[in-house]
């Protein structure tokens, strides 16, 4: 029967293997399956598969490894470089049937999860437990842990507790003949020869299907002390980070920049009240968390006071409350309404060595204005991190591709030594710049790990690479 | 010439490469390049090559590629699993050439290095720096950071600062035909595609020659709170890690355990003084860094305060002074004593899920005194990393090549899903029980790994796999 039809057979066999109510196919694959939170235009694909467990998700890529046919893992869809689109004729693999929470070790630290838990849950039932689960993103209700690994989100507190790779401590894995991978490891300290789990976090769905993960949880958070401050300059801000996370022993949990245009824009956009004046070059926004910020008060206020002694600050407004700290986010948080406001705009996720992000935002901004003298550009970003984002827009009228913008930014990126992708991944949308930060010896390497893990090239075909 | 002495073209070829004063041929080689740390025999090496840059070794891959001549990468030689020992026939690798440190970026808070700077060279580089690189270990005078990475090393202070891995932002690997594979990375936060130094990292040299590396450095510190603590039992030791790691926002840098026995003996062993009564199941070393400990160390009692009033500690000692913080960690590194005395013995180096720790540690206690009654065990270890260490022996007139000790031990580490490996690594010493902490399939993809790496098989045969 195979080899009178291919589909219909591979549709018959997906069917036995997850059961039909498990199964849309062609036309009745629901429409939000069929895009993710990118402006990436995936194909038709053939079917959704929502398996609701491993052994299921290991079926299901055994007979598309058989039939020679891609398969595009999905998980909230909230990606922004297309990573979950549809390949035409793909089968999609919907990891939500894998959501639930099997164990928290409150001796260990440590909980079990399926690949499609939620984010948002995990978070509670972290908090629940007495533990803080640090991973946050915008996308915290709807994006799913196997998501978050697949791309090793970052986020808002990576300088404090790493990006999503440093908080899984076990993965297991579906290969793309079906073989399943169980490396649920739940120790700190495993040397027992190579850690495999790093192949596959980041892999953006191209080398396996992750199915489950053992996380590290934090300790129980209380709450924070927070302070946006205007800085003269980026050097002043570089070395309010080091003065701060000296002082405050490593506790710093965000080290937020946005530069003057960014804090206009966003004030103008959301109408809130200005915590400092406007008229500084660049605005940091610091936060630590803890178990007693009543307690740490002090500590925080002394950093501020000494590094205003030291000229690293200009002026600064502390929160007198939680709900204060909240209010100082919003501002950061902002940029979801600059965004819808500004639309098309090019939302830039970049990275370059901390020390040069100062050097490197300028010759950015003196690049766009001296090619594109009408479009507006906003900088902001985890500095603290090296992260830097910046949104160019709107486009419509003066780049409407947006290749001439984007090729100026990456190529004083590439200058940089830095990265065309700090947390979003390549997906789609970032593969014709890959290049900029990868050398050649590295894409072999890259497309060498892909031909031994993915022989038939079978899992998410055309992205990243 | 290569047909008909192929040795010799070998060493002729190298010599021209690496220049004839960096190869040491048959008998040249020194004794201390046949043997490391550990008590494993190697054989017969070829040659000793002490290239000077990355260049030179690349070209001494490349050559031993084509000869499809063995090749053992050496640094310090201080693993305690045979990594670095050497094979019959092989061309000792030693990277010691390659000690410069190239560059600290203060602004960036990272320090590029060649592999083979010492590892105190780099501790001292980065105090002088107003930075902490916090890797420590015993072997820190002669240790290279090659090889640390190359073996992903633990130590004291994993709790807090993570693996060596957690300290690498970058790496430059030669691979086994000569291939440089340079991934100097700077940005905390890079998404641009898989981050391929993981396959590197801990791989201990069978997949690749590290030869530099940016490394991560945290802020500087003051000096540290710590207290010797006993508890009542296991499970209050567990409730006091998490106490104290909550109360201390996650500022907890070492959380020690030291059982009776241990505790017993190292009291026997140095002439110490008891800092607490030696009557108590288990005692708990406590430390926090930061900035400023004598501002800090309110919250550090405050922290003990309610410990004892939860029943979590039955008694403790406080350092008034950094000199007595060094007094009690003294106590812990006063293994070395016991070994000593003790030799010949076999030092365990596992790992089990946190919260499993007490009844493993009854349980090979148990075991052990049933088959073995004559011999003396001590448990100690980086509990708060989940990392056991116990010492058995003398093992001479009980069980000389220690097999069924090994195994008496590592088959009840099987069925708390543990590591035979916590920190040390496998190399060869460890060989034999890799299965008892990695599945069939994660070996195939080890195997699998290798093949794809390393087809000739060249680099470090005979380890790990």
């Amino acid at each position: 029967m195979q080899s009178e039809n291919p589909k219909a057979a591979l549709i018959a066999a997906l069917q036995k293997a997850v059961g039909a109510s498990n199964l849309k196919v062609g036309g009745d694959v629901p429409e939000a399956a069929l895009r993710d939170w990118s402006d990436e235009q995936g194909g038709v694909p053939l079917a959704l598969a929502t398996p609701r467990d491993t052994a299921a998700v290991a079926a299901v890529l055994k007979l598309c490894h058989e039939f020679s046919t891609p398969v595009v893992p999905q998980g909230g869809r909230s990606g922004l470089a297309g990573g979950a689109v549809p390949s035409e004729g793909a089968v999609l693999l919907s990891l939500a049937g894998l959501d639930s929470i099997e164990e928290i070790d409150t001796g260990s630290g440590l909980m079990v999860v399926g690949a499609g838990c939620v984010l948002q849950r995990i978070q509670e039932a972290a908090h629940e437990a007495g533990f803080f689960f640090p991973l946050d993103l915008g996308a915290r209700g709807s994006c799913q842990i196997g998501g978050n690994i697949a791309t090793n989100a970052g986020g808002n507190r990576v300088i404090r507790y790493g990006m999503t790779r440093d908080l899984v401590l076990g993965l297991e894995v579906v290969l793309a003949d079906g073989t399943i991978l169980s490396m649920m490891n739940r120790m700190p300290k495993n040397n027992a020869a190579l850690d495999l789990k790093h192949l596959f976090i980041g892999s953006e769905g191209t080398l396996g299907v992750i199915t489950g993960a053992v996380l590290k949880l934090h300790p129980g958070v209380g709450g924070a002390n927070a302070a946006l401050v205007a800085v003269p300059d980026f050097q002043a801000a570089a070395g309010l980070l080091r003065h701060a996370q000296r002082t405050l022993s490593g506790r710093t949990t965000a080290f937020e920049l946005m530069w003057n245009d960014y804090y206009q824009a966003v004030l103008a956009e959301t109408g809130q009240r200005a915590p400092v004046t406007r008229d500084h070059p660049i605005y940091a926004l610091v936060e630590m968390q803890g178990a007693d910020p009543d307690g740490d008060r002090p500590v925080f206020e002394g950093m501020l006071e000494s590094a205003f002694e030291a000229g690293l600050i200009s002026d600064a407004a502390v929160a007198q409350s939680q709900r204060e700290v909240e209010t100082f986010w919003s501002l950061r948080d902002g940029i979801a309404e600059i965004l819808s406001r500004r639309a098309p705009t090019i939302n830039f996720d970049v990275s370059v060595p901390l020390s040069r992000i100062g050097d490197c935002v300028e010759e950015i901004r003196a690049a766009l204005a001296a090619a594109f003298p009408a479009l507006q550009v906003i900088f902001f970003g985890h500095a603290g991190d090296s992260n830097i984002h910046l949104v160019a827009g709107p486009i419509s009228e003066i780049d409407p591709t947006g290749h001439r913008i984007e090729k100026t930014v990456y190529e004083i990126i590439r200058t940089y030594g830095g990265s065309v992708s700090a947390e979003h991944g390549i997906g789609l949308h970032k593969k014709p710049w890959l290049a900029y930060s990868r050398s050649e010896n590295e894409l072999a390497m890259l497309r060498q790990m892909k031909a031994s893990l993915d022989p038939k090239g079978i899992l998410n075909p055309g992205k990243v690479l």
